[in-house]
């Protein structure tokens, strides 16, 4: 496992994301073009993840249930701009129980239609909304260029579907859950993150706008990390979703979804990681520290064990290295696998009642004393981790996001480094078009709450509408 | 939802089954046939199902995983016998893209193929052994007879796949799992179960032997509650899963896999459902309790808020049923969903400090004082509950558990009711599928530690092996 090769960020960054999701045991390529196995070091993260989100979710009033996985063609081809937006990425059923099917069956690409078929049949009444519906479950596109969690063909993920009598609930329910989202990001997965609408173009298939939440990673590469869609009557009009309203006169009813996925994986690898592997902000943590005996004589094994014991007790997941590897083996591939603090048990340090930790995101050394509270010592390191590892990410983030006033200026960035380029838009479809002529730049999201930084379009030079906040992406 | 009219169980049972699931709402039937949507009352229980299972496998050493949905024809077809048991059951992906596959993909009915692929390439030594895999999922078998958690097209389970470098070791495993799988059913579902070897007629495709825990339901009819299955050599062998042993010889691995699924909500219905709907054990019970103010006054609701953050915020999960329903109307929907206990709080009773507690099992109705510590009482109760149900179930079993010593005997119980029959088997097929001639009747499994109680087989006379108990099933 040591140094397992892990390329240079710096020298090629797509590699060593690759080396670093095989060094750490993420995730494994399978027989299945552009389908992943998630290994046990990646699915406890994806845990932690569903853990804090589900929490959150179920704290804000929504439940989970579990709708079908395939999706007959007839339903999925009511809402017209769905299905032009997927259709060219689905997969289909046509044979089951050895019978050529009559009508075939596309594997979810996402379940707007399949919950709008549910929600026909049960909502009658006004009495009967909201309902705030959310599924953990695997969905499928036929991507061409996949890569580990970014884009794969199969993927985990969450997906909210609510359904509301009022315009006004359904929206406050968008805002609220991009809001989840960035706390989400913010508070649990230390990435920094800017929330704004997409562009007409850029919002999802069906949708009357779309939220996103954008974050950069450590190359300026921008990833779209979870998104809020508000969907208006346009659903539930295609698939004819009707309620009696207070004044007893039947309506169509106001729906939204929202969603993020296993993808949050690879933005805390690209976002956190370095050359020596990953590295896990504490509240994602599977495990938070390792305790590694530098030899064997009985009184380390008992500190360890000590140690260990009263962190496990006290809610810090630990565990003690027993392999018969080296220390310096077992530092790598705990390194490697981002595990946030290691504690070094050594004889030496003993003899004076000390041990070390060592923090993975800075690799500082801390000598402590073995009698101070070692629950409280570690609680407090965990916490400055999680916040140290959140400011170094939006330096990185500031250092990287610039303004340009001119499609000059935009080239010139964008030869140099690319990153978040904030700059103002007219509106128009045709300035986007040539803005993505600039390696791919593409328009993340309109930048509410701020200032517009020109009057005038960076492309066209006409009347600016809008602050944008471009970048390329995953 | 006040009587939604549930057929009485005892005039109609399978009527009497769908009508629970309506009247509940655990599920619905959807626009894909054979597949339903499993609605909140129906998830929540399966997530506590999930936890209880989950914390449990963890305990044991195992880790969680995610391998793909779907599988390569030449993949899956590898392992004759499991081919030739799944084939006629699955569904075929022969789409994506817009673009016929060179290769067909079968969404996975079960994942041994997949997993023996992945292990084919990561096991090298013994040192990488044991490798405890365990993945929660969806799975697809194209059934003809399909009805909601018994039998439905797609459904969610857990499959654990283990890979061992002994025989003795794999073997162990295989046994624990089922004792897994029986302490899951006595301790949490409150469901009586026994476990026992499966014929080779009715073993796992594939499997050198099949381990499988059998449950009564109330009207006599088996259902098989959790598998366990003995590899040995024969995947490994299929897929070319070799490691280097403590010899430094090659060897072939050995394997177990061991599964349960969203069938267990199917069990609680049938096991402990009565009349007015769902009973519901609480240790899976989503929420514990129901408080129903019988009135609106101040001190009534102000009395209701106080028990609930009380219970609440000691464990017990408890709401207060604020709807503008009536009492009567309540109770009812408190009792189809199955809520263990009920709490009243009305005016009379407050006037001398009491409230009443109602259990959903017996209809018991308890007043107590007010004063009295209601944490206590409760969490005795739910206990006493949980406790009461396994003892009515296990005399329910005990009534329709029947011993036969020939075909006549096997014919008359069979005429006045099913349930299980125990009989001696010469270990003949022939014989087994005689038994069959009877209404179906299938071996459940072979009884283990108990003496014959024939030195002769119920159908041919000829010297007994087994020990079998029958049974029909869903």
């Amino acid at each position: 496992m040591k140094n397992e090769k892990i390329t240079s960020r710096d020298i090629d960054f797509a590699k060593w994301y690759t080396d670093v999701v095989n060094a750490a045991k993420l995730a494994s390529y399978t027989s299945v073009k552009g389908c992943i196995a998630i290994l046990p070091n990646g699915y406890a993260i994806w845990e932690k993840m569903q853990n804090e989100l589900d929490k959150k979710f179920k704290e804000l009033g929504h439940v989970n249930v579990q709708m079908p996985l395939l999706i007959p063609e007839g339903l999925f081809n009511k809402e017209k701009e769905l299905v032009e937006g997927f259709a060219p990425e689905v997969a289909w059923v046509t044979i089951g129980g050895s019978k050529e099917l009559e009508e075939r069956l596309c594997i979810r690409p996402t379940s707007e239609t399949v919950f709008c078929d549910f929600y026909k049949n049960y909502v009658k009444s006004y009495k009967d909304l909201p309902l705030l519906y959310n599924q953990w479950c695997n969905v499928l596109r036929w991507e061409k260029e996949t890569r580990p969690f970014l884009r794969s063909r199969e993927f985990l993920w969450q997906e909210g579907h609510t359904i509301h009598s009022t315009k006004e609930e359904a929206e406050k329910e968008t805002k609220k859950m991009i809001e989840v989202y960035k706390w989400f990001h913010h508070e649990i997965l230390a990435i920094p993150s800017i929330i704004g609408l997409k562009t007409e173009k850029e919002k999802f298939a069906g949708a009357e706008y779309t939220y996103t939440n954008e974050a950069l990673m450590f190359n300026g590469v921008s990833l779209q990390c979870g998104t809020s869609h508000y969907f208006g009557q346009k659903f539930s009009k295609s698939y004819d979703i009707k309620f009696t309203n207070k004044n007893n006169k039947e309506e169509y009813a106001y729906q939204t979804s929202w969603g993020t996925a296993t993808r949050m994986i690879g933005a805390v690898i690209m976002v956190h990681g370095d050359d020596k592997g990953l590295v896990l902000p504490p509240k994602i943590a599977p495990k938070q520290v390792v305790i590694i005996p530098i030899g064997n004589e009985e009184e380390i094994m008992k500190t360890c064990e000590n140690i260990s014991e009263n962190l496990n007790k006290n809610g810090i997941t630990t565990y003690i290295d027993l392999t018969e590897k080296s220390p310096g083996f077992k530092f790598a591939e705990a390194e490697v696998k981002g595990i946030p603090i290691r504690i070094e048990v050594g004889k030496r340090d003993l003899e004076n009642d000390n041990i070390t930790f060592v923090r993975r995101d800075t690799s500082e050394k801390i000598t402590i004393n073995i009698n101070e509270d070692l629950v409280e010592f570690t609680n407090n390191l965990l916490r400055k981790i999680q916040n140290d590892m959140y400011n170094k990410a939006l330096r990185r983030r500031d250092e990287l996001t610039f303004e340009a006033h001119n499609l000059n200026e935009v080239k010139k960035i964008m030869e140099k480094t690319p990153g978040f380029i904030k700059a103002c838009w007219c509106g128009d479809e045709e300035c986007e078009q040539k803005m993505k002529e600039i390696k791919g730049l593409k328009s993340r999201c309109i930048i509410e709450n701020e200032k517009l930084i020109d009057e005038k379009c960076v492309v066209c030079g006409k009347q600016a509408k809008n602050l944008i906040v471009w970048g390329i992406q995953y």
